[in-house]
């Protein structure tokens, strides 16, 4: 039956609890406050420091921008669909709380390798769990309305690991630079998220295609998450950089990119519609490539004149892969991306990665003064500019085999037929997993006149 | 006549004047700015810190942060009822706004007790008004969609007074600790908000009942004020706590507690459905027990691994309480409680109180150092720890009995036939108070398919 | 044929692309990053200051406040309207994501027109060109429902330059005060889109008069604008106000100023219903009046006690002018005020210019004490505070004259046929320049049953 194959009345439960329970416990063995956190209650006596030098008021207007952008943008972004506001919403609130917990443990063991010790934790643990987030909710862009939150767990579960491994060896091992994570988290959850719709393709889904589309609040629903999106990416990109001009510069690059992206992503929508209309698809998307593709970049010296045409071609890009390319991948490759996560943040996300690697080439003395070292630490006489593109070259080279193999294996996984996922004709759907009080066919009360009538 | 007595086209007016002016004259004759405010402007000779230095750095982006869950928060998490979305939004608006003006000069009265002088004004005293208007929103709760707006202006008047008083035992009286309010917000709001609507019980609401559910969208347009709670708990949490390293543990502990709360909290929604689809009022309002229950403890070292435990258990104490309790309450001890205040604010504040206390038996210089003194002033070798936790559980018990008592007579003030109150079958409609353009079957558009057909 | 007429085909993507490439190449001429931004990078010797100083962490998070006004505040307030939410949401994003980069260059241009240089940006630069902004979408809000896009950005190039050019004269000819804008922002945009809405004047726009009202939850959309106007309009006045003291003032007075505003709007809305309903679009509007009557002065020592009695009054005249004067100006001046602007922006700017000119008499050392050059810094012996106060009824003249010589300039420039605008029955209405989904009758899903039974 559908109905009993659907039910989450235990699978979710022992997922939730089982997971939460062994959180719990490896918080308990492996975590403590960071010094700035713990203060004269850690036994230390580097105590000299005055309270404004707390990392936390650096660190905490940002960090709550991210949480917002997490929580607030990434779910409300999703609600565009229907029938699937509650999922959209709720589930990324779910796979969020989840995932974050994670991420402090992995990300904090493998910053622990080195050195030892135990994980600590802080307002930059927090940036940087809210980041590892991020990543797998854009996968879960691209596998949305066809997967059950179980499944979606499952995902976190793999994806949280796989991306601190890659952003240990891109950040860590390869010495490269990616605050705004252009690479570690745009490339990287985009190109695991179409790998795992791959291998979950539904060659039945128009059986569920009649919901897979917006309707006009849902819309304006779906604008709230762009906007917070949009407004805070300046502080996404800029969290974990360090303090004073270094993190004011990469606010202010990110913002000129985002405004320069939302004029092309209008024109290129005006110009791709054969009435010169506005595609609502696209304006809750493409203008957010900008953030997106100076996610490596932003910190350093591009100028607000760089800044531009990067978000400016960001736009272009992004618009003519929900024209073009998106309904390409799904005829030809059978990959099913129900926001588009190729176009919002694969593409720009590789642009992203390039456009880091060309501005690294001009990381000389001439441009920083003395603030190279800041930005770039690693380059000296010995290891050039020239040697920092290379880095980050092969930084997004490894970012996509670890993405496309990675989301290859996690797919079959997810395929194991004990999640719980929705039949063909259960998609986009939010019946399925949530009480829903109203019959389906009025829960939106905006259906279309002949569908109406034949109720 | 039903639309005459519920007329607001005098009572409103006059309350809300009358109130105002009040509010003017006495803020011209007892308040002036604090000493942060008014700067040189103060003929104060201590002129010699920097500008960094300013309470309004260390602050604000906290208060806006308080500030957005007042507004935004508890008035769309109360959008959740299909026809009375301007009501919630709207009355919550007004309350709020009121109270804070109020708050303002009760606290600060109560505060120059000792002292003498006038009341001094600045982020701080915002943040504090804004903590004693969160609790009148609990209470508002409680009452939603059964009290017209005048009478929510005259228990605000009340509330806020009582409020205050029972703050200023607790703090300055008991020395108890409660950054977050889980005893003097939380526990005081729902049980104060409980007593009132047990003694403004309506034995025919179920006239009203049709109306006293959430539509497809209404439940969409309230997760904006959860996820804006649950995001911005941890600025509530630490708002007004020392600077520095506490400020930081406390917003870092209740990011956890929150983060696991909302594991159980889906768990445990699954797991009470039989058919295990998750319920939006669960997921609406006991994710964010954790935030409640971290109230009192979450300066103190309670460690990541004890928030998460803590947030856990509220988070399935919560759902519960929706699934069993508040139906009790309702057929057995006739509270009407709209929005399950009690599953909220009112079990979780009193668990938080309880988690408060016993964390507060851990207050040795082995756990926090030198910083002992900063979280506990007044545990000594004299006072020690198990006198706080005594304190601390004393302060539950004063709170429990000013908020019981406190209620059922203000419910009795409430009761009077004055305030134009709806009538049984008005309750839930926003038509009552405020001009609604269409028809009132239609002005959501989403009914059921029957009532739609008897149209 | 209509159709063609308003197609934005060619017309939208040659506006957005050209004017973007002229931005551009005047970024990349003019421009570079301010010291606090380039930091050690830009070769200055001045780099003793610490982290901490940074102009970022002074002003970045009142920024962020900004930015959500801008965004979310003034895009979900217009969408109020139930057919045009996609276009007041829509267009507002892509207006100020143009305006805040021209306002960059013209207010930048005529900052260095004294010292000569390069524009430098910042996060100031960033706070300026949001508050440009803000006074173009405020004539937008005049013109609302009734223009194409690129007739929009047209308005836009010509109104930044204006009020640069404006703002230039008050603060840096005449050395008036008016952080907040009740002047500059305001009254300039104000006065600016009713002369332009008035040269525009459609005769026959009552076809179009079904769409131009609101639906149920359209208005509820609107509360979110209207509500985070409202939160963050203390972070609006106080963003470019000095470091300190003076920052932390103008927060606390317009706060004050906007909860004395929110119950006189309560008050008289009700007051003026006949059957005493309250009507949301004061409450969405002239609650917000407070915020505007204080841009001038809520920097200077004005106390809680004055901006309480300013907000009282602001609220109170924007209500009536909803009732009164809204009415009056489009039958006898045929000024078709979409939003009302006349009521928020208009009149309470007035009211604020002159609030801020009589404050500025009592500008003394008794009330300022060594504060007084840091407000005011041209007052000394030779220059007393009654010669301020003329020049802030001076800056009222000047700006009501270049508001409403620009405006009807601009207007007759807008009105050539070339922009694509929607004809009389086309107005308030997303299906002329958005993809639309749905069938027009039913994409809001709430018509009047009349009209629903017709279809």
């Amino acid at each position: 039956m559908a109905g009993a194959s659907t039910s989450m009345r235990l699978r979710l439960p022992i997922a939730c609890i089982a997971l939460e329970v062994i959180l719990i416990i490896l918080f308990g063995v492996a975590v403590e406050y960071d010094h700035d956190v713990s203060g004269e209650a850690g036994h230390k006596t580097n105590t000299t420091h005055h309270d404004y030098e707390n990392e936390f008021y650096y660190r905490y207007p940002s960090f709550q921008d991210v949480h917002v952008m997490i929580f607030i943008g990434f779910g409300f972004l999703m609600t565009f669909l229907q029938r699937y506001g509650f999922s959209s919403v709720g589930f990324n609130f779910l796979i969020a709380a989840f995932s974050l917990q994670l991420a402090t443990l992995v990300q904090g063991f493998l910053h622990t390798i080195m050195t030892g010790g135990k994980i600590h934790v802080g307002v930059e643990s927090m940036i940087n769990a809210d980041f590892c987030t991020g990543s797998v909710l854009i996968s879960f862009g691209a596998v949305l309305g066809k997967t059950s939150p179980v499944q979606m767990l499952t995902m976190a579960v793999f994806e949280v690991i796989l991306f601190s491994v890659n952003e240990f060896i891109l950040l860590s091992l390869l010495n490269a630079k990616d605050a705004g994570g252009s690479m570690t988290i745009h490339t990287f959850g985009a190109y695991f998220g179409l790998m795992v719709t791959r291998v979950l393709y539904r060659p039945n889904l128009d059986k569920s295609n009649k919901k897979n589309s917006s309707v006009y609040h849902s819309d304006i629903f779906a604008m709230i998450g762009t906007l917070y999106l949009w407004m805070f990416w300046p502080s996404f990109n800029s969290a974990i950089t360090l303090h004073g001009d270094i993190q004011h510069r990469t606010a202010l690059n990110t913002y000129y990119s985002l405004a320069a992206c939302t004029l092309s992503t209008y024109a290129f929508s005006a110009l791709l519609n054969h009435e010169g209309k506005l595609d609502m698809v696209h304006i809750q998307n493409a203008a957010l490539a900008g953030g997106v593709a100076l996610g490596t970049a932003a910190e350093m010296m591009i100028t607000p004149f760089g800044s531009m045409i990067v978000g400016f071609l960001a736009g272009a890009i992004s618009v003519l892969g929900y024209r073009f390319i998106t309904p390409f991948l799904e005829s030809k490759l059978k990959i099913q991306d129900t926001c588009g996560v190729h176009n919002l943040h694969g593409m720009p996300g590789i642009l992203g990665a390039i456009v880091g690697a060309i501005t690294s080439l001009a990381a000389t003395k001439e441009h920083y003064g003395n603030g190279l070292t800041a930005v770039f630490p690693k380059i000296t006489s010995d290891f050039p500019a020239s040697a920092q593109a290379g880095m980050q070259a092969i930084s997004l080279v490894v970012t996509l085999g670890i993405a496309l193999i990675g989301g290859i294996i996690v797919g079959f996984i997810l395929k194991l037929p004990i999640y719980g996922a929705p039949s063909d004709s259960q998609c986009f759907e939010d019946g399925v997993y949530w009480e829903v009080y109203l019959p389906n066919a009025y829960y939106i009360g905006m259906l279309h006149r002949s569908e109406r009538s034949e109720a």
